[in-house]
């Protein structure tokens, strides 16, 4: 029987987590569950899945929850609660689905206790990758990607030796305004950035692939997971998500993987490797889909990519400014105070105000202070006086 | 040194292998080369490789040759010629590229002597596929596919296990006919029929690739290959032959290998496997192909594919009469004596004609026997009188 620790239970990964589960319940049971402010949802996971500790994010939210759980099952809060839902001692393995920097501390608590963390949460690679990967190697964990690109690449450098790999392709749907006229881009809604064509996913990663920030983040958490310049990693549009991503080897073999646009897929790879098992969600059928397209990225469409190519490259501690400052741009367009294109723009500001100032990232420590100085700045800049 | 014998070296494989041959100077040399009746290029080859030994098809062939190539070199001829390419001692990898059951004793040769076979040359395994893996079971032999599509499986298996595989997908392009109306397939010419829209192949397989024959072929091909019955093998019609193959595992993952559509690719892999190779053939760009397309097939319009798989179902001598039927009915149908339509008609009829008569293939002699009793029945049979 594997146990597992959720960060982000009542989210879309946790959620699909849970789907998975019940369809391996007499090899997969929950040991924790830490989870946001859905206390609704929580509780009735609690109830189900009987975990051994939960955590919520806000110390208020306890007692509610204690009203609708009853006895028997610790509550904590935070990032030390969902830190300690990351240590348990019976989870073999953690899913980190937590959305955005709130992840940085319970992963690293996973992999310093020699965990398998199957990670969703890509800000946590971005923002402090190679503490990350060094607490992996250090203490016996390991990270394996639950994003379906990166789940994807992990799949197809199965064919291969590390040193053949010519380059990491990673597909990209383009999101809602692949075709929208730039000429209109100022006057793009919220609700028209948070309709992804493909994939249904929380407001924060949906807003990330209407700017194509999630792809420049993901291009910078493949260096991370697969030890890869960013300049050996290329993005490919391919509108209809059916193709994962790619591996092109030395030979010019190209290794792609493809199921259908389901999470559950790369969860029950990650949780399950390096054994695949049967299962009986959906599967693809390509004769039923029978087109897949193919485009280059159009830099002017989507900055953002050329913003995480360059934070990647200076390194240190300028991705984790680059995430955070992307955080709090996403949170003010949702909040309606700045237009869609002043996302990038207010990335690209905050970015040019830490140039000069970028240092190492040893630590946790070090990735949450320049986190925290990031977002103070992208809370105070004003993008409308700032043009 | 890898050292290799060509066992059709003037053909469309070993013109190709030649140029990996050249791509790979210091690494690769030529120990052998057998080859048809095309003496002009073949004495070319000889001069510039320099092999051992060289071997024609015909007795009568051997003075025109020698008088091109003047001494130094020894000159063989017929199947045990080809034997003997195959068979040489300083051959570390044998190219198996010659058309039709004419390669099944060159190849037995090379795999008893535990040589690495790399096949495209598919007829062997269809006829005698059982005789040629427990050769190389029992002699350290090794059996690597060249044909792209098998090639493709190959490195997609890489991704997983043997018991973990659900089933394997062959592409296919659909030949020239796949969108033609079928109340014209009885008006087919023989230049209509061997241009095919993707691939530059010799005739037989062209017209094969028409029928889609081949890719029936290729399901038995793919049965020996990789211990997997026929009715896990599928087809999906690929017009645009970019994705050579896939493999769909039990976890709902499907593994695909795309190249561009040259030979060389597959052929370098393997000659070089497990090792993947830096090449400067022309790579894929997928973002200028744009579009892949995928169809099931239409068992009307194709009628061959479900006599091969019927074929393979019934196994013994059956695969080895409907690959001689088929060489056979190619061959009439090039020579202007039946209708497109008549090769399957033809190959249907021989096929039921050996129907109760089906005994298993234990030797190269059992199938070499059934092939020449598949060849007389195919000629004999007056497809226009038949119908």
């Amino acid at each position: 029987m594997k146990r597992i620790s959720i960060l982000g239970s009542t989210g879309s990964i946790g959620r699909s987590t849970l789907e998975v589960v019940d369809a391996f319940g007499d090899e997969l049971s929950v040991a924790g569950l830490a989870a946001g402010g859905n206390l609704e949802l929580l509780a009735e996971q609690v109830r189900r899945y009987r975990p051994e500790l939960v955590s919520v994010r806000n110390e208020r939210d306890v007692a509610p929850l204690r009203e609708r759980i009853g006895s028997g099952v610790e509550i904590v809060h935070g990032t030390d609660g969902a830190s300690a839902v990351a240590s348990l001692d019976s989870a073999n393995c953690v899913i980190a689905a937590i959305v955005g920097a709130a992840g940085i501390a319970p992963v690293h608590a996973a992999l310093v206790r020699g965990k398998r963390v199957a990670i969703a949460n890509k800000e946590v690679l971005v923002a402090a990758g190679d503490v990350m990967t060094r607490a992996a190697r250090e203490h016996g964990g390991e990270i394996l990607p639950v994003d379906s690109e990166h789940n994807a690449v992990h799949q197809a450098l199965r064919s291969g030796t590390e040193r053949e790999v010519a380059r990491i392709i990673l597909t990209a749907s383009g999101g809602p305004f692949l075709r929208r006229d730039l000429a209109t881009f100022g006057d793009i809604t919220i609700d028209a950035a948070l309709a992804h064509p493909t994939w249904k996913m929380g407001n924060k990663i949906s807003i990330d692939s209407a700017t194509m920030m999630n792809k420049g983040l993901e291009v910078i958490e493949a260096h991370h997971l697969f030890a890869t310049h960013v300049d050996q990693i290329d993005i490919l549009i391919h509108p209809q998500s059916i193709v994962h991503s790619m591996v092109e080897y030395i030979d010019g073999s190209i290794i792609a993987q493809l199921s259908a646009t389901d999470m559950k897929f790369p969860i029950q790879y990650a949780l399950f490797h390096p054994d695949r098992r049967d299962s009986s969600f959906a599967r693809l059928d390509l004769a039923k889909i029978r087109t897949l397209e193919f485009l280059p990225v159009d830099p002017e469409r989507f900055p953002a990519v050329a913003l995480a190519y360059a934070a990647s490259r200076e390194g240190g501690s300028m991705p984790a400014v680059l995430n955070a400052a992307n955080e709090i741009a996403v949170e003010r367009f949702l909040a309606g105070e700045l237009p869609f294109t002043g996302i990038v723009e207010l990335v690209s500001r905050v970015l040019e105000r830490h140039a000069g100032n970028v240092t190492a990232i040893d630590t946790v420590a070090d990735a949450l202070a320049w986190d925290g100085w990031a977002r103070n700045e992208a809370r105070g800049i004003d993008v409308a006086l700032a043009r």
